[in-house]
């Protein structure tokens, strides 16, 4: 590609920063501006060389931009501007609530389909990259079974929930992975397992002067879908604590297919996909920067409307031609 | 899909053998015929139902098959019949002379576009889904480094130089991945490595009756590009061992790549691919099934010419529909 591929960033939290960063990675690409809600001059870039503006000016950059990736939340920020802006530009999101993509595809799909745009929905590492290793890894191996699990790392939704708890001034919530059931998947073991056999809840809550602590504790332990159904562990902390030893956001986790061959099914296969990240934002946003490299090239051979990691031949995330990937990665 | 896939396989070795069993764990496929060099009514399949024809018979099968899954070695077989039946059917083939892939897919490209056929070319693991690793994470985390380790598997190539030394009777050779460098790379170091750093290569000999076993290990041990810069083990042992403990074929490895983000690349984040197969033929033989269903998709969808893992979009290998991947496994 001659030209570098112009990116605009809609939304800038932690994962419009981490594609701020991941832009200034990727030599065929360039920032060309980030859209916010706030007022421009209270935002603050990784580089100060950035252009900060108002979404309200969005439209102005409809053909100053190749590609926009949406860096909002997928509870009430993408359902709304997911289809919005597929009718403008060619749209990158990392949407994660699983229940609700069917519809929210749909969406973006004929709105991205009325505007001759392309979108990708739902990339990140899961929805994302699991995704992909859990359709690879079943279409090999009809005969078996898939297991997923998350962490270590912060949960936003659980964490949410502990604050909401009477007495709690602030806390966060670590969802680990049981290494022991790893273990026995690895070693070729096909338990029946639901997601609170396979993962502990680890808490660390600071509380308001004088709350009881005990009945804190029993009501996140209790707290039914959130914790109920998982061995929970409780930590009482200062707030300095939870600022100095928490403030990362660490996570990972494992897809794992155990599957079978041969006429009896008699040979035994563990295929297994997993990330260890020091920053969740930071990583998500890299694949929503690589895929927004396909999203643009896919866009200029004509094909339009919404797609998933499921769609995206793979050789379009990379900045290498064709040749050059069969030559060197292949 | 309504009607079922019927699948043609070229080649009746282990490869093949894998196919035959692999088709019938899809309940979308299924096998049209066995095709074959030596007598047909040499060969035993494993489903007693199997056609088993003569090579020179294939043309008849034209119309009678969707998709050819040519199971023979890249060495001498596929190099010949890759473009000679890709002008006839739509194929797959696992080609895995890494340096030779270039050449190799223009010559199938070539022929199946004249064909109007669709080829997917050296597929397996590796090439294959150790490709669409290395390219995901390379172009997901750019600044880091990606390491490959095979193993523990044997090496048909290692296993054939060894029987080639005087006085060797028999003899096979695993590849060994070194532990101590892998968790070195888990850990976030990203050493300098040959393969040779990376791999022990562990032989077990069957010396000829007054064979001279010194001279038979040094000879192993200093053959250029095979053994010489390999931390090599020989063990002599006896032809019953050898057929006893050595003849099932299991392999796998790694995919790993170390990478940053941040402005200082100060975070790192470590994502890794690996399988543990207890029979290398037969997992290779189920990733061209899957493959198989794609190319046929591709090819009614007028896509035509040479393919490899890079340019297939993952969900053509799932029999699911695209609404189905993305509520199951989005």
């Amino acid at each position: 590609m001659s030209e570098r591929i112009r990116v605009g960033i809609l939304g800038y939290g932690n994962i419009g920063k981490g594609v701020e960063l991941s832009v200034s990675q990727n030599p065929d690409m360039e920032l060309a501006a980030v859209f916010t809600r706030r007022k421009p001059e209270s935002i603050k870039t990784v580089s100060e060389s950035a252009r900060v503006l108002h979404i309200d000016d969005i439209c102005e950059y409809k053909d100053l931009i190749d590609v926009l990736i949406l860096c909002g939340g997928s509870a009430t920020d993408l359902p709304e501007q997911g289809p919005k802006y597929a009718g403008l530009f060619n749209c990158v999101d990392s949407f994660d609530t699983h229940a609700r993509i069917p519809e929210y595809f749909n969406s973006v799909n004929e709105a991205a389909k009325r505007s001759g745009k392309t979108a990708a929905i739902s990339i990140g590492w899961d929805p994302g990259l699991f995704s992909m290793n859990r359709l690879i890894l079943e279409a090999i191996l009809p005969h078996g079974e898939s297991y997923t699990f998350w962490g270590k790392g912060v949960s936003q939704g659980h964490s949410d929930a502990i604050r909401r708890v009477k007495g709690v001034k602030n806390g966060i919530q670590y969802t680990i992975p049981v290494e022991s059931v790893i273990e026995r998947i690895r070693n070729g073991e096909r338990p029946s397992l639901t997601t609170g056999d396979k993962h502990i809840r680890e808490c660390f809550v600071v509380a308001e002067e004088g709350a009881d602590k005990a009945e804190i504790e029993a009501t996140i332990k209790n707290m039914p879908n959130y914790f109920a159904d998982y061995k929970t562990i409780v930590h009482f902390i200062s707030e300095d604590e939870l600022i100095k030893n928490h403030s990362r956001m660490p996570h990972g986790g494992f897809v794992i297919r155990s599957g079978d061959t041969g006429k009896h099914f008699e040979k035994k296969h563990i295929a297994e996909f997993s990330l260890k990240l020091e920053s969740n934002p930071e990583f998500t946003a890299c694949v929503l920067t690589a895929y927004a490299r396909a999203v643009v090239r896919l866009n200029r051979e004509g094909k339009t409307g919404a797609l998933t990691v499921f769609d995206i031949p793979i050789g379009y995330l990379s900045p290498k031609s064709a040749e050059e990937l069969r030559k060197e990665l292949l």
